[in-house]
């Protein structure tokens, strides 16, 4: 088989076969396919895309380029959640808990962030202590005992997705349904959960700007996971404003502990509540999305889901005060609040302007090399839909240098207030 | 600069800019910019095209990437002529002795061939002795004194092209009008020549399948020649059957020494002297097509042409015997007869099948590192339009090694022989 035959398919728009496919993905990783033999293909993808089988195959034989988790010593229905990605995600530090008090084991491999802030990686570390790197057997005895751990990738798990994704990185070759549904799919499969939840974002702070591609995106991975014999669901939720009010690694931590105390942001809350509705109700610990709500409402109010928390990070090594005494993240040095100069209501907070702001003050990475600072970020005193008064205050920085002014004057710009309330998007748009 | 913004911006359809052109080439040639980056673009470009500007700041920037020929220290107008490459294609053997003849210096470097038969230098280096490789200051003289030289490719001309059209020939990106145009036209401008004629072939056995395509191609290097300030002319001419009778590389030879002495096939002498009008003409030698067609058929049935080639031999080395008994060219062991099994009129000859056919036997590479054997090849002792009656000759092989059926049968198959005579595409479609 030669590989250029693939690239010509391609090209005149024909549907690679999933014996081409294995070919490209065993060859990729073994070497013998070279990267710029690779880059002409993915963009050919990009303009004559895959479809479903290709799709599948393509996943498939990513999945089976490396180890794949073996999760059948954990007893009963084992679930993970994935979010494609926005800026205040912090989803998972609360969601996992909370299904974890219901009964549902979540045994989720998360990564670090390039980007606007920190992965959940990123924002567990601000814990000082805090463990990520586990081994295998370590993580399956974790979710068995404890019903829950988050970790970093172990293993050798799905190296074409590594390599490939770091290719299309440099070659523009990101922004394909196809590619990325297969990326995320890929990886998901291979860690080996029954049921998988997705939280597929759209909007200006999200890679997904439409909710019409975000619903594609959504429905093609549920396709790929269902192909493969997982429960999938999805959510569609919009980024166009920051989710809660913490940006910044410690500060979102605290903001997960708050909204395990039962003092969340409402969107937040409603977010975490309906993907834990969808874990339980797949995983079939509730019979229907209204009990699943009820269970989930109920390890809030009576602690349980805290205490999730606190015997995951005190397991993975971590210091449990912060997590009853979660004011002791707050500790960068400097703490600026920006009020605002008029009066009205907050019909937009910018997600994509936010979050680079908070990657410029040092809560995310730029480059892969970058350090990441946790102590960094912003914290939203207002959110859209909310009124405000000339000097109420907008949004407290917490910083380690002195601002500019033009990185005040951004900050600043990223909130629209007009005299008159706006219609603001559902958080939640649909569920797949 | 950042490379992946060329990318995205071709994606979408946009237009590269100058300064980004030059960035690309210049990266790509120091290293800079890897293969992997630069074949996402070339994919990107096959997709979404180039327009003019950027053809010819692509063309440039290639041709400035190396050396470019000082034909300063030659005498008058200088004179280069390219063909896209065809089946039994010896017009260069020929053309330019006979331009030559008539005054105008033919000043040009030539390449290797892959595929079917030898380029002009295997061609050439058929004669005992010939040498392709001279310095730029001997090709400098020679063309001053001679009126002619054809050598293989001297000093560092377009790196660029040399890199990219490697990359380009594995990667899926060699069939783009704009990558073909600015590759060819970047080493014709950086030879120096200023009257630049070009043979764009299409059919079979040509790189453009289509007369379209081929207009296309023709339009558009005629565009960036101009746009670089030198007088460039094309013809479109069918390479639906081999051109002449000959292929294999001293095969040709004898048949271009042949047509100088006044005995070449019809569709050979047919196209050496439209393109050796157009020389003519735009050197200004000759004031109208008729007049430089007259001085043409002078130069041949005179036997200065044939005096100008065998200069031209001796000049570069060369056994001058050969050229005035071509016989002696014609040394392979074996000569296998293939006569028709019916009777009819040749209403085709496949070149591609011929092409392939004669490689198959060692008249061509199929890759770079491929040995190519000089005496072996295919002679046509019957063309389209001609009628034959079974039994008589069709072609004779000169080989090496024992023919298989599959090969003959390929060889009878290259044939359509129909009771009644069909129609055939005129030799030259167009003149530009």
């Amino acid at each position: 088989m030669l590989f250029t035959d693939l690239i010509e398919k391609k090209k005149k728009g024909l549907a690679l076969d999933t014996e081409e496919i294995s070919f490209w993905i065993k060859g990729y990783v073994d070497g013998t396919i070279p990267d710029y033999q690779v880059s002409a293909l993915l963009m050919a993808i990009i303009f004559q895309g895959m479809d479903d089988r290709e799709t599948l195959d393509l996943t498939m034989a990513m999945m089976h380029s490396g180890d794949v988790m073996d999760l059948s010593a954990i007893e009963g229905i084992k679930a993970d959640k994935h979010s494609t990605g926005g800026v205040g995600d912090k989803t998972s530090l609360v969601l996992g808990p909370m299904t974890a008090a219901c009964g549902v084991r979540l045994a989720k491999m998360s990564g670090r962030g390039l980007g606007f802030t920190g992965g959940t990686l990123d924002k567990l570390e601000s814990i000082p202590g805090f463990q990520v790197g586990l081994a295998p057997e370590d993580f399956v005895r974790q979710v068995n005992e404890l019903g829950i751990a988050i970790i970093g990738q172990t293993g050798n798990l799905v190296p074409a997705d590594k390599k490939m994704y770091a290719l299309r990185d440099v070659t523009g070759t990101v922004n394909s349904i196809p590619l990325i549904a297969s990326s995320i799919m890929s990886k998901k499969l291979a860690a080996g959960s029954d049921v998988i939840v997705l939280d597929v974002k759209y909007g200006q702070g999200a890679f997904m700007k439409t909710v019409e591609d975000a619903r594609k995106l959504a429905e093609t991975m549920i396709r790929i996971g269902r192909g493969a014999g997982r429960r999938v669901r999805a959510m569609i939720s919009s980024m166009e404003a920051p989710l809660g009010c913490a940006i910044g690694n410690a500060l979102e931590v605290q903001e997960a502990v708050m909204t395990l105390m039962g003092q969340g942001p409402q969107d937040l809350v409603e977010l975490c509540v309906t993907a834990g509705s969808l874990i339980l109700t797949e995983a079939g610990a509730a019979e229907d999305m209204a009990v699943a709500k009820e269970m989930l409402e109920k390890a809030v109010a009576d602690g349980s889901a805290l205490q999730k928390l606190e015997e995951m990070v005190k397991a993975q090594g971590g210091d449990v005060s912060v997590i009853r005494h979660p004011e002791k993240l707050e500790k960068a040095p400097c703490k600026t609040v920006v009020t605002s100069d008029r009066n009205g209501f907050i019909n937009g907070a910018d997600a994509l302007a936010l979050g680079r702001l908070a990657m410029q003050i040092g809560a995310g990475r730029a480059t892969k090399e970058d350090d990441i600072w946790h102590d960094v970020g912003l914290v939203l005193n207002a959110k859209p839909g909310d009124h405000v008064e000339k000097g109420d205050p907008l949004v407290t920085v917490h910083h380690r240098q002195a601002l500019t002014d033009d990185w005040m004057q951004a900050l600043k710009g990223a909130f629209r207030i007009d005299p008159e309330a706006g219609e603001l998007p559902p958080l939640i748009m649909d569920i797949l």
